[in-house]
């Protein structure tokens, strides 16, 4: 796993390579300006830090000043930043800072529109692990700024048994008696399940935490009487935005989405020198 | 910046980590069985040569069977690949494979649909440098097979004089007065103009290629009759699949898209253990 | 985190720097030969597969065969494995395959004393984080094979409340209060107490795991009375194999020693060519 | 050879992952505070400059305040450093931090026990090649803070030719003839024998250092006598506590032994936050 | 591509590895001095930044002031520059610092020679990618340094057909009819020839810029004639110091010379410590 | 320290970076072919094993054939090898495989020729840590296929007590004093002297080596006289091609010269594909 400042040094590279070719052919060295990050439609921001980190390493004396917090909403035509410095510089770094700005904000405005709905319930908006190669902790970070929660980071740190590991170890019980045996102490177990009578034979297990995936609302409505409070259970499979008011009112505990950051909408915002 | 296969292991390192807990204790070690990709939607298919890469560097015995051509169209149902091989360490691949598949088909399905649009007129479709940080030359790449062509890689090899070169060089005749004594034999310069005066300014310093930021169709329709043929023109800004037909029958000879890699929307592809 | 063979390779070239010149001034290029692997003295045999990577390295050519399993318990004077190749670059990877295979031989031999002790108790052996910067997968690895089992891998894969968090936190109760609301539902919490009323404050909380730090075989006892089963307990501090016996019988689910990992003895064990 | 602070970096990561979550949970962020390092035990301490170091990696305004100098024995009850700032961030460095102490520490402590027992003969005590995998440089330096000297750092910067190498070169005249012609200026050739027979031999092409292996101390005595200032001589081979003092009596100039730095046992230092 | 600041790094490393035994020996730590750099011949001076850096690196504290401009020509005698600080850092970085300032300076000193040759003529001086593998980036600016321009700086950012290309593609009409239909817009196309013939074939194709490859001056004036302006003419191929002038005065727009990189004449200078 | 293959890789990169785009847009994928490395003037070839790897790297199909041995002297117009496979890859690696080829070639052939002056006399010739930043080993390696011997690789694997150290030491007494307490018994201790006087000082010490520096020929004749055999004379500093035979007749053991490596004149060698 690389650091934040390793990504964004490897980010710069591919963008700027052996140099930036249309500004040292026509801004004079030492051009010093300023900058405006402007919204052009509304939403969520997040990544004010990043861009400064971004600056920052191309040019240590590049100022960026946000007059706006993370996480907060905005309008088209707020100005949410200023970048001073070396032009030059803050031309190469450009780029990279928005093209992280904008999809971050894209994650964060999406994610707290679910949120939005889900309100009143008790139902928490999850992400998962289909995220941007690379990029991981930056979109679930940017899930929570938009008020959403984080599911697990990987493989390594949580268990979610799926169809296909059910499949290979030969049923969902097999695959429960293993895990009764032999799961770490530190680990909750999760299990997804795609029907009514394999949650009842999770619930046999006891298995603290239940994924029902690709149900109907009704039935999911009903997987929350059955359950009746004995597992968390999470709503996952095409959780679009119109669904998660009435999946969120049938009682379950948590929603997970794979398009907060699948399938972001980068919101669009320009960086204008004046 | 890195080569594909430094980017797979950095990327399933960021998945997998130390281990895939739910898999070491409920897949018995060894255990074999086949997978298939599945498509629940329409589109063309991106990355097949990527899936199989990522597979062997998990496993090299792990086997990857394309059933379709990269760039094909398929239909939701279809079944586009096979892969085969131990259980457990498919299952350490899957997510990382499925997450490029999905996210480099939706691109060239995108970028299909606005070549289509364009279909009977010269303009070709361009991409942008608004794509995911680490990702480039893969985003590139998937617009290629989608039927776009690829505008310049980065900052270091091509010239566009943009709006911020204009403004810190004080003026497009500075900036390409500049350029036309110290610019390198082996690029060819662009420049971005927001109004037909500029664009005719332009033109007087015989540049080969002009960019038309944010004009309304007449307009470029305008600045098509102006250039004739003296340079190329790009139509950029806003460039929605909506507005494709219109713009390319104004006779411009590209048209540039950062939708096509800042906003995709991943194909929807599923792998089935069977 | 490192992968294994980025690992081995950084090792090798800390020993062999730019070359051997003890081998490259006295071994004619290409001089094939055998060497044994001999037990100095008896014990738990780990690191085999590492062994056979670390030469592979080196040179892929060489051959590892190992006579014993992995895990196996070994006498004084057993060959355990045979490596025969170009012996030149046979002593170029000796002496960190047996730095690796000494030290992981070490800790598997330490880890089967401590699980024979606990034998015919519920107890099991666990490792902790006091392992070598660098090397904790390969340690965590030598405990499995000496038959414990793992404690979580880093910060990031477990919740262990200990004295520092809670003393940050404002005691007990508050850091349970703050648990209870926003840990993440893959995560099992632990926390750590010193006495008998921490006991049962933690116990209040239904928190799933206790670990009892550095209490005395009585009072311990005491805690599997009033735990009763409703927390899993993890004795912990100064568990020296003297005193795993005692502690398995009071009850405990599990017992955890740092010394498995932080004071290793290295296994004796030489390579002689013949 | 990667740098204490590319392993540093390497080690916090391998510990902290993509975050502590227990602080996360239940630190209040900017929490500020301080903690002791605190002596369980009695010994010498090394490492007090990478502890700096390490928490100045995880948040450089961490600061590290040393109560006694490197090297330096202190006593059980003793503290002997403090730390200050954010106490998240302490608690992430915390494990690495102590693990090296611990570690350096348990190294140098040994070292000056043998150091001691040599006191009053010219015998100095070297380390080995038998190092951790990746920690060379930092357990090398730990024996120099003990009082002890270092033997070369690897393959690369000393010749010593080991049986390995005699028997691949077809006997010891034969490995010095070819060493007589070839060997490079700025390296001094040692020879390691493993009878008084072959001591003779070496001593006949005027090696500058002999390495006597695995010799009682009789035949370490009258080797002595044999070489009479001719060569330095170094005793190797199962160089216990228990024989440095009757070993250096007989007048060797060296004493090296593995157990430095491949048996460690950890010293006991906690870190108490206050 | 490595910043230059990991270049130094691994370069500093590749002469430093696990410490410089000299000084530790005979340099008391913390002992303070001064050097001066000392032209031992006269030549143009490149490198003052790099020789900053490279101190920097090994020890932030290390001063470096430099008595004369980056590109300056100095004579012998003369001191360029002064460092002071830690002198046993200063001798860790000189033997870097000295290669380094001696190849750079080496080149900006023939190139400077070449431009003066060219003097009084259209024709710039051009570099070639026959650079040091690893060093191009530093190469190319030497050349700017001396007062040459940069070709394309890899395979990347420039389109050149060489005899390869056309022999490959079946011929130089074959090859450039490929291009006409794909090639980049952002790409201006050049061609190497090596008759008058093939110069005819390509300027029928518009090409922007022609190589002339290993022509005679006479035939290079023959083709001048031939273009008459409508492609840029680059001469090539055995471009000695002594053909400069008479290439220049045929005319031609650049002259090209892979002697200025692949063949350095490392510029005399030391350092002093006084 | 890189490994060859990682440093070729790093070298691939600076050269290709996202790609060939001359090749891709001219030769056909698939197109084979087989391509001639031919001479252009005489010499001693270093850098076949060299050349074929670089190949492999970018293609393991292509095919290496060497038709000569390395170190072989060859003349203008001889074939020295044959490259063949896919003809847009072999182009891809052809610049660096000449670019290193041509370089090794060079320092391999300018030492055979001071082998050569040096013939019939004891001297050596050496090489020193004047080489290209990065390209160490690759250099050292190429001084010993021209016949010549490797002086210390850096600064961690000889002593060498220079000017500067004798400054900041306080004298040549005061640094041999301490060196004679505290050098490694694995290192041979060379002093640089710049006169009789200082010659005989270090004698008086015993040491195993001097370095003669910048000292006219007569006086080089008298040092040997003076140091008779009691330690080996390096002749160092500004030791040409002309001066090497009489430098040799004075009896001393080692001639170094800076020149092999920092002012290479790479041999010309071209690749014709065919």
């Amino acid at each position: 796993m690389n650091t934040l400042e390793e990504n964004l040094r490897l980010w710069l590279r591919e963008d700027i390579g052996h140099g930036d070719v249309s500004t040292l052919l026509t801004v004079p060295p030492g051009t010093m300006g300023k900058g405006r990050f402007l919204m052009k439609e509304d939403g969520v921001i997040c990544g004010l830090g990043v861009v400064a980190k971004t600056f920052n390493i191309v040019d240590e004396k590049i100022e960026v000043k946000s007059l706006i917090q993370e996480g907060e909403a905005v309008k088209k035509g707020d100005v949410i930043a200023e970048v001073s410095g070396d032009l030059g510089k803050i031309m190469g770094g450009e780029r990279l800072a928005l093209n992280l700005l904008q999809r971050l904000s894209g994650i964060s405005t999406r994610t707290r529109a679910f949120v939005n709905e889900a309100k009143g319930y008790k139902a928490k908006i999850l992400d998962t692990r289909k995220t941007t190669p690379g990029l991981r902790f930056l979109e679930k970070y940017a899930v929570t700024v938009g008020g959403g929660q984080n599911h697990r980071f990987g493989l390594y740190d949580g268990i979610l048994i799926k169809d296909n590991h059910i499949k290979a170890a030969g049923g969902i019980s097999k695959a429960l008696e293993l895990l009764a045996r032999t799961s770490p102490h530190y680990l909750a177990v999760q299990v997804e399940v795609e029907t009514l009578d394999e949650l009842r034979e999770a619930l046999g297990f006891n298995v603290p935490a239940i994924l029902l995936d690709n149900m109907s609302t009704e039935t999911m409505a009903e997987a929350v009487r059955i359950a009746d409070g004995r597992a968390k259970l999470e709503a996952s499979g095409n959780m679009t935005i119109e669904r998660v008011k009435e999946v969120a009112a049938t009682g379950v505990d948590y929603i997970s989405a794979g398009s907060l950051t699948h399938s972001v909408k980068a919101l669009d915002i320009s960086l204008k020198v004046f």
